[in-house]
């Protein structure tokens, strides 16, 4: 069960409103990596694991803070767009260029469709599609996935950051900053909590049978383009991450096989085929002929 | 500049076709984390990368192996489609339901829109969309969201594993899986040899200049839910990941701040509002009984 | 702020695993007018209200319920899954049809994507898109589209309630809808109640000056098919329900107006347009034979 | 059948050219409340009806009129893209930012894509969705989303008209403003006689039988935040609008019931699970060292 | 302006209900390549058109055919659906498998969602998009576009015939496919006869002053591949469509250019970068240091 | 297997950044007809080809080419955008516009997510989707597919030309025109010698039965519209391009058949029907009254 109470985590207000800002935000609410993602991603993750005790009320615990942060951005959204111009016709903008400008760098559905409220999309309008978040039910992916996911959203807060000089938007990034950071060493900890506990491992899945996989291959670093300087990196020799095996360096691809025959599907899906095919094409243009299915 | 060989970096023949395996295998071809994804997240961040040597080659080294093998898996598909029945009637399920369960377990649109082809979709029938890759510009992050996606990808693949008996099949899914082995550690250890070299750090990114950040929160763990047991995690107390703090735990989050007050945009946007519109609105109104603009 | 706490408004444990079923019920989960729907669109409305009061404590109130619900569902469908069958091949089709059967009715992606767990999408595959929404800020419009969404709810649940006999389904069915109903009953007195303190009326929105409107055919039936029963109807004749008309019925559409002449946007728009332009064309070649620019 | 006739139902020429003020217009052509989605929406539903008559040739009546209202936007945005600037240099926006900011506020795809002409989309650009529209089978559901449809559409064109003032234009929306206001109040007027008929009641849908819904719940109102307001409206307290109940105050939702244990589905699907697991996997890892499958 | 008369341009009513087969339909319903596809894009191409006359009437003429086709097929699929099965529980499939592979094979919201009615998607249940269609402006480009749904739309049919055996079914298929015959004739004819008329020529656009193209590579076949057949076709030798080159073929691609360097924007987007960053990286750590901002 | 080699087929680099146009060029990179759509096109095509041969060489050959076009146009814009400004406070907007309207124009997108670098999406932000491919196994049909492909999108390059006045940029866009002048030239070239080869013909697919097809309406031009000018085209007389009839004009529709009943299915779907479900419905409410199942 959720709960809400109405505070905010931390204060959300900004100086002064700016619509073209106001868009911007929109990305870190509604976008592929916005609070929106990671709010159902904890929680698709919580009610799906298989195991109770600390880690699912890690992410109990983590998912509904991340629905407040999603709150906390649309509360700030609407207060930036609290004196969005409605619009500009063209010979005005021959007086005013600069209004104008500010309607161009504006989310146009902001005002048509919300009426100054705040959309579940992303910074270009895209709607938030729940075709981002990830929840496989393998925990040592899905951390990695979590990690990734908070490393992601504190690279555009902090780009966000420098597009603003607004003190109120600028506080309320900075503590998103730092609860990004919180969440980025918590992902990388858990994860290497589940390794130290023996839970999973590397590679993921670490419990399907090895002696399954083509293992000739499974530590070579395979060079598909024509430079080598990949073959200075720490993958390209040493130890794997894994503690299985060591990567070794292959400059080019071995030849491959020869490529199937074509596929000779069900003729009555009318696809192009060879010769013999034509005959039977022929045999049909005579039964039309004759009139006859 | 792109090269293609009509050849196959392996073997890639099914035993025998199998038209409802066909489309489960859609998934790690054209879903959210298949061999698509891969390709195109490859090949945007090799692309779009800001330095030249070991990083850039890794990511162009790698990139046209990925289109390899999404060629594999389409190839694979159209075989194991050779042989789709066309469908059936109402009638003839009475009779046979092995083939009614054998269509009902099919993406149609194998057989009416592709003709026994490969579709780039996933295994319910969605579209492939851009909207599932990742290339931030930052490296730390992004081969982060690599690892994550060769994670999610080997997982889907030894899933699918099991799900067949196809001598052929799981030759071809026993590469993917080494493959998959390799680009698993193969980002781990280039993650960490950004770190090692000091050109990317935690948290992502590291050069946002930390006193900008709210630090009172940065390594606070905020209790959102009602079960204690996430304390007990190494990302409850100790050292931080990055190096640059030590976990709290915060058994029950602060109380919180005030709700700003609702906003009050143009009145031309017809929001609802309190009672001094009212006055307006009825104003409005008498306005309207005069017939004037 | 949301908080959440390790129990269920009410019992989501079905009597026996179904995969079948539970790809059905996906339907209220993530599908257009699924948990997920309303649970975000009573959080937009409330975080874009622009009065405070019983309605923005009525959007409050209502909208942490309905993560409850989201979160009821996906925990009743991960269990649904708990012995959802792998898969199978085709020889074994041949033997066992029933099993076939089985997994041609599910969605295959709880199996391969999520390891037998909930999925943010609706019973077709189509993850949940924030395209489903509605946040308008004219509450009496919003609470219209509330109420339509319960009762489009609460249609698709009572169906599914005949699509199982699972005790413990039905019970979690038979708790949702009761919730269904008292939130169809709900919305509609709230939208009575904005009209009855002249917050908002109709038509929507009230205050934009009906003197701007062209009146002529604000009540008018016109009929642009060819049956006649429409005229029979309480939506032809007699007043109107915003109270500032009479409907009135037109057999036929009045003629229209001429259709404006084609467009002749920018020639360098390479559009088809007629023998003027055939000119510059001839003229364009002939520069072209001569080799300029 | 459709027929097509070469006129428009009302005026729609602009003034003059307004590429910006075109992309606006795109939201009630191709966004979700614009004239595709209640076209196509009353086609569906007639098509799906399921009872003859004054209900039936209502929908097939409105219907094609919308259709005719898409043909009138789409001809409307046409002329206002006539005179499109093509776009503009960087030097050049040195020197003219006016043209530079036309440029910004423009649908880009208008000229690229459609070379002037009216696009499918909304007025961020994105592709109208069939994801939009609603057709149930049960009259009293639909027509309620009918009505929300036309509310949501009035209100989009009453806030579109400010933001203009060619007369040319807002001549034609003060045309669909008042199609909207007969919509409105027709679709009311038709869901009440649906149930002044016996067609259907409240709750929607009425004949499911209420022996088998949770009716301990039906009317409650159950607060999940902590405000206290919502007790004061007529959804809290009083007869419900279906007439089969009393509105009662729940001020705080009751315990709730324990979570049930987390699930373990088959091992193949390689989900994290607790110790028990932890020992296959050594078993597994046992195999893998004695090179067995 | 568009009419509707109740009438069916020609008979569709199946022999008999089939719910697996009324999935199947949808494809060319609401697939890429449907009928709302075509009815959407005449209907766009004549409403964006630049000259007045025969090309214009024939996409009027053409458009509400379209839209009576839609029709059609909705109401076949409707009538399709009418014993459709509400579902079985598990236990049932026991027992019937042939029910329950029924079940799989019907688009589970034709009744969870419609009720037996039509719904506006493809046969994966995928909502149809205006990403589908095509309006360029360019009226050859645009008539090769409608050749082409046309081909594509009755190849569907036509796979589409062969997978029922229910006389009412093929009878309307039988119509359908005579229709998509004319279309395709009709556009491929207009196309000509726009070259012919001199409206349009090959390459499309073909005012665009050929003097600005770079015409060394105007008419070469580069071979990317190493398949050398390709050479023996039409493509690869002899006179050009365009009538203004000719083919040549040219086994393996000239060198290419070397690529730029990589690029080095704003550091404050926290893109990685090479060494000197690095300097700059340690400095923003002193002053982190420092406490400063 | 795919093979990269670090070199551009062409120069691709702009005289100076442009951020505004890096966004419009976005359209031909993963528009709906973009780099990204052919080179996927034609990849599916050759993996899922029939036959061996000129035919499967011409799409491998040229497959691999367009993938390095992506690469060209994602490295263009990646350099277009090397000064992409942050964006600007709306202070700033007061005394700069320019700034302003540049920050209008640009993909935000491009800064935020990407951090200066290219992005998978057009030039309206929406992310390419797999739903713009088309491979359906009938060459004749997809080949026509490809020619309209290619014409679209040289269409846009050539409206970008004017879009720009860069030299390095024009430099890229003469050559893309150039290659797809030859690529047009090349499709309908081999559409030309499937007919010729009799591999396939017209219609598609020819060797569908003609005699299963209504051939009364095979070559009737039927008029929908009230224009007449549509009877002067070629389309309306004389022989069909497929050699197998003649057109001729329908001025007006005949008359169709009267529609078939509405349809009345499981009542459980609760469906709104007529009077005898009235009844039903009285009966099931007695038996709530009741108080029984």
């Amino acid at each position: 069960m959720f709960f809400h109470r109405q505070e905010l985590q931390h204060q959300a207000t900004p100086e002064r409103p700016d619509a073209v800002y106001a868009r911007k935000l929109q990305e870190v609410l509604g976008g592929q990596y916005g609070e929106i993602t990671v709010a159902m991603q904890y929680g698709f993750q919580s009610w799906n694991i298989h195991l109770p005790g600390k880690y699912r009320d890690l992410l109990y615990g983590i998912g509904a803070e991340e629905f407040g942060h999603v709150e906390m951005l649309a509360t700030m959204i609407a207060q930036l767009l609290e004196k969005a111009p409605l619009g500009i016709t063209d010979e005005a903008v021959q007086n005013d260029p600069t209004v104008a400008a500010v309607i161009g760098g504006t989310d146009l559905q902001h005002a048509i469709v919300a009426g100054a409220g705040a959309r579940p999309v992303d910074s270009m309008g895209n709607p938030w599609s729940a075709g981002y978040i990830t929840a496989s039910g393998n925990l040592l992916a899905d951390f990695t996935a979590n990690a990734n996911a908070e490393m992601q959203g504190r690279l555009q807060v902090a780009r966000l950051y420098h597009m603003t000089d607004d003190h109120g938007v600028r506080d309320l990034l900075a503590f998103l900053l730092a609860r990004d950071t919180m969440h980025q060493n918590q992902w990388l900890a858990a994860a290497q909590e589940l390794r130290d506990e023996g839970l999973e491992g590397l590679p993921v899945p670490d419990n399907f049978p090895l002696g399954k996989e083509d293992r000739d291959v499974s530590y070579q670093y395979i060079n598909f383009s024509n430079g080598q300087h990949a073959s200075e990196g720490r993958w390209a020799s040493g130890p794997t991450p894994d503690g299985k095996g060591e990567f070794s360096y292959v400059a080019e691809p071995p030849a491959g096989v020869p490529m199937p025959p074509p596929t000779h599907p069900d003729a009555r899906l009318y696809g192009t085929t060879d010769v013999p095919n034509v005959v039977e094409k022929m045999a049909g243009r005579a039964q039309d002929a004759l009139g006859r299915e």
